[in-house]
């Protein structure tokens, strides 16, 4: 039995996992949106769904926002909201893929006037993080293109390029880009932010303040992401992470429901360079954003964010718990099957008992879950909030917010 | 150069290739549906544009349905609208996919009562087959879980071998039901008809009216659909095909134009195993049914019809060129690069001059594509149809037809 | 604390894996095999190797034989051998892959004086059958082709099918031939068995004898395994598994080391298979032979092989403690995420404190490879063998017995 | 019918493949290498084929040298015999991944000793590079884990970033070493060089003669190769290709047969990266080093290099028939299809003739392979080279050279 130690206590406390406004609302696969009841119907009721995650588990203070659908009027007013919510404001979401101007790409669209256009909206947003106190631009692009031949791959290369530095060099001094890649869809032959080398080359002819985000559905089958993160920590480039599980393409399930082992290794990574004596990486671990992107597609949005957070919580909880003195003895003896052994016997460790005495020690629900499915929540949104017909796919600003 | 035998007319004329009502409507991916100018707002314009590629191609002599987004009162108007375009209507593709009720799932659904609504929608859909006289139900479902446990695998593949067997048994004496599987999506766990092995398993236990439908984008990375196409032919329950193309998942796009070398394979085994000596393995071949399914996100889309029609012909045209003696020779030698270039170098040959050729002789445009760019079809349709506001992914009823 | 009842004890003690007389012996891959010390260099030695895995785990009390690499001229004394070490022989594996004649392939080949020599020695496997008294004959073919129109597809289809009836019906009374597929290597083109599709095929037209193995490595990248068994198990044709792991392709790693949870995903099917209310699934899942198929390249070979074996013995154990009834209400009830953590809240279950309890109850040392390490065992085999200078990839009859 | 333009003519005239010695010895999968007659026996004979290939393309001058495989005493005299044949010695492969000390790794083994050992091997490589002329050293590592924890991953980077520098600084002045990457294989968990990615971020840290080699069968499904060597062109760090085609893994099967229209797409970017205004862009296009790295194991191995540099030839003739304004023009409009059609309309033409042309105004036989099979040369060689005895996978020095 694994005791809470002051070191795990405090580890365990110092996790901090954001959650998407966009995780609330209705979403769906391009063939349907199931409508769910109760599912948050603009940002406020998404910030208040994200604080209910925020005061079961106490690991999820921040919200990340998608702009233009989380789009206000007053920001100063929304952050107050959040605030005596008890979250606050996170990532900031640029939008540049769901106008009709952006059938063949926003910032590497063959039209300069149609670049620009994005262009302009990212500068936006970085006046949105302004307004709300937000650190990270996190940026996805939907750029890329269908068919080969359809268009020059070097001159969107460079149109990428050329945007991303005009938008670094307007971010706040504290300020951080997070750049995100993709391996497809919606583009289907080429996309434009291929994969994380392509996102780090973009990032180190830059400047400091880009960094490169890891979303867990965007890799070819195979590729093993924890080692990329291993490679971006050493490096000084991981800036964040966008988690979600999968088995085929970006599914964008709940993370860690798939292959919970992976998370683990990819947990397992980043306490281990949060102990490394190189600076730069030491540095890159600790700044590190964990967010959350999924799509919950047929089972209740806040039960899903609350398992989410969960999920991120055993699989940190298991990483600390490796015998990093035996991992390193046996690796440096060659002794292979002894070195797993001793990443795996953390894996094959219960942590609930340890999280459930956390979670005592600092006034949670020991079973957040359990607490939630208790406390009529669900029933009392979707009694107030009733059931918003859903869109196709992902929202659409008009949609969910169009009352 | 290949000159135009009096065979290679009569095989070319033979083929036949059906387009998709919903292939002229709007579509896209579940991040945004992009409104296409002048795209189909109902069945009718969707048969108009179907017999324009008809006429300009002379082998799409055909267009499937997919109720309920093109339900009509009167099928045999429909039908006479059709035929006066001079086009027929072929393969009825039900919808148990985009109700609410189906969130779970359709025929596989845990609750009986949704089990039932579905089957009932499918049988409805046997009854539209006798009005417009089609021969096939083609059968695609969305049901799948999405995480492990969430349901019974093999509860599921019950219910789904008996609505098929419920389905099956009421089709007309000359019915024929084309069962599709997928790898995944919308399902990312399970789909419940997830592989060729599945679908065909259960069309041998219901009877000898199910036939498989191999779809080009339903695979898994790496597998060899020739083989699969092969093994069908050669097991006589190869029912039909739903052309695309991709690169990565279900990408749906314009056939032939992410690797023209498969499609040409696949069309190889298909002409081999209409000269089979085996009585059943030719008739199967005979009896394939062509079809397209394609999702034109981003491209015109009756020129994105012609081109995969284009591309189609293409394919068929240099499997016919294929010298059957000098393969089987090199096969029987096993002389492997021998035979490998007896099937490559019909590949290699340049067939639009012989297309051309085949064209002229029947009275059709020799560049389809160039004659529909002349024709000014493009621009009289946006001007009657204008521009409608597309809904996410794929088209629901409400809003493809909701004037 | 999950506690050993009866019935836990029970079913642990009805476990069996059995393990393989090569995973004993110097393997690797195309580019190099590493000698390893101790290495077993003929079959009496790796009896022995396996004897102590089964003295050690009390779970692997039989071991699979690999003709020629362990043929012998007296089967009877290496069953008397193998009982006074305390095992049984198990699956005779025939091998068509490694004579120079094979080239092209073996019962598919071209030519019919090599199908029919190959055809023969699994002929005379099925004689070994009766001489060890092994009820199981496993079948893999390397029979394929690597490049398009190499061969005709078809043909081989039929070879294939004629030479597994002849086998067929050549099968002691009660002995069981399974088929195993595989997506490929080394064919890179088309394998002749690519699918268990393929290999359900055949099975269902060539008898009851013949029955579906499936290799944990043999799928394309995201295939669902568990659902392949369920549906197997489901049509009564799942006969046994060849366990190993892999990320990428037929990498034969330790079972469980790359995905632990998805091994226990497909115990959790054979679980409730045996459980079925329908009977010819029940006893499907009673008869399952399980099997170990791997390449110990870089670890030591018998520690190798007691961690697959425990791994087994642990998803065993999870798929034990699933709470059935929770699952099904759950199911039942459509509560997607309810009956997701019915699985999963097994899957986090540690039972390494049962199954240590298991082994006291049984005799056996309560940390298997820890007694391993102390045992002396793998110091007395390096002494006593020596290092075998390996061969390239699998071994080769005259390589591994050559002294 | 398209004509030899001058221009044509001398761009074909300027192309060049190198072809590697190993292809025209025995080598096979890990199951088994087949022994083909008259495969060659030493690093002459290999020359010889090599010099054959080259008499009858007119575009294979030279030839890859595998160390210590092609290991001699005196180079000078090696070199001497190669030219004697009219034929150069190309890039020089190290091999640091057989010897029995490199089971764990060479330069990024947990031992120093080990690491030591194989950065002098790679030393002694960069002396053979200045005894030869060679102006490439073309790098590949085995170096991986099999297993989660088997080692340090960020150890691992380190000790692979300081290898390469030290080697990098003892480059000749006009030498150039190429990094090569693959996705997995020997490594089956973590390869120490995983992807395009890994050695560009390696080659920009380490220094100016440090470039990225790509092999087309290194990289996971659906990843797009054409762009990573367009952005890799445009970063100016392409330095080379290992040419061969895959369908599931590195199949290392004749490159351009599986999937042609990848092999032109490739060809269209380095056509187009020729023509840039980006000085950088266009050197970096002119330097690319096209090597050829198969593994022949079923077919005739002078032949199937033939055929090789041949599919090169054609996919590089269609790249050249491009219509660069048409594609331009189109791509600027935002046609897709318009695009798309100016690259395939060069895809879809037939070459042969041309090639034909362009070989007869030089003095070679039209036809290569008809000129090959009807020359004798390979009955000669197997009379006079008989049939060696092949190893397992890959060839092992002693077993190739040991007569």
């Amino acid at each position: 039995m694994t005791h809470l130690t002051d070191d795990l206590h405090a580890a365990l406390s110092r996790q901090r996992i954001e959650t998407p406004s966009w995780g609330y609302g209705n979403s769906g696969t391009r063939f349907k949106t199931f409508a769910a009841p109760g599912a948050a119907r603009d940002v406020f009721e998404k910030i208040d769904d994200a604080a209910e995650v925020h005061r079961l588990t106490g690991i999820a203070p921040s919200v990340a926002l998608h702009i233009p659908w989380d789009e206000v009027d007053d920001y100063a007013a929304l952050g107050r909201h959040a605030r005596e919510r008890g979250v606050d404001i996170g990532a900031i979401n640029p939008n540049v893929f769901q106008d009709d101007v952006y059938r063949l790409g926003s910032v590497t669209h063959p039209d300069e006037a149609v670049r620009e256009q994005a262009t302009q909206h990212l500068l936006d947003c970085v006046e949105v993080m302004r307004q709300t106190g937000s650190r990270d631009l996190s940026l996805w692009f939907a750029d890329g293109t269908n068919y080969a031949g359809q268009d020059d791959l070097r001159r969107r290369k460079h149109a990428m390029r050329s945007a991303l530095k005009r938008v670094h060099d307007a971010l706040p001094e504290n300020g951080r880009m997070l750049v995100e890649y993709k391996l497809f869809e919606p583009a289907f032959y080429a996309t434009d932010l291929f994969d994380w080398g392509a996102a780090y080359a973009h990032c180190v002819a830059i400047g400091e303040k880009a960094q490169v985000l890891v979303d867990l559905g965007h890799h070819a089958q195979g590729v093993n992401i924890e080692q990329i993160v291993a490679f971006l920590l050493d490096e000084g480039r991981l800036g964040g992470f966008h988690f979600n599980a999968r088995r085929y393409a970006d599914d964008d399930l709940i993370v860690g429901t798939s292959n919970p082992f992976e998370l683990f290794c990819i947990y397992a990574e980043l306490v281990a360079a949060g102990h490394s004596t190189d600076q730069r990486t030491r540095t890159t671990a600790q700044d590190v954003a964990y967010m959350i992107d999924q799509s919950h597609n047929i089972e209740p949005k806040v039960e899903a964010m609350l398992q989410s957070v969960l999920n991120c919580q055993e699989a940190y909880a298991k990483a600390l718990l490796i015998d990093r003195d035996a991992l390193k003895d046996a690796q440096q003896a060659g002794d292979v099957l002894a070195a797993h052994r001793a990443l795996t016997d953390a894996f094959r460790t219960d942590v609930r008992p340890l999280l459930a005495e956390w979670r005592e020690a600092g006034g949670l629900p020991t079973d957040p879950i359990a607490a939630h499915r208790a406390s009529g929540y669900q029933t009392r949104v979707t009694r107030e909030r009733g059931t918003a017909v859903g869109g196709g796919g992902y929202p659409v600003k008009e949609k969910v917010m169009g009352t």
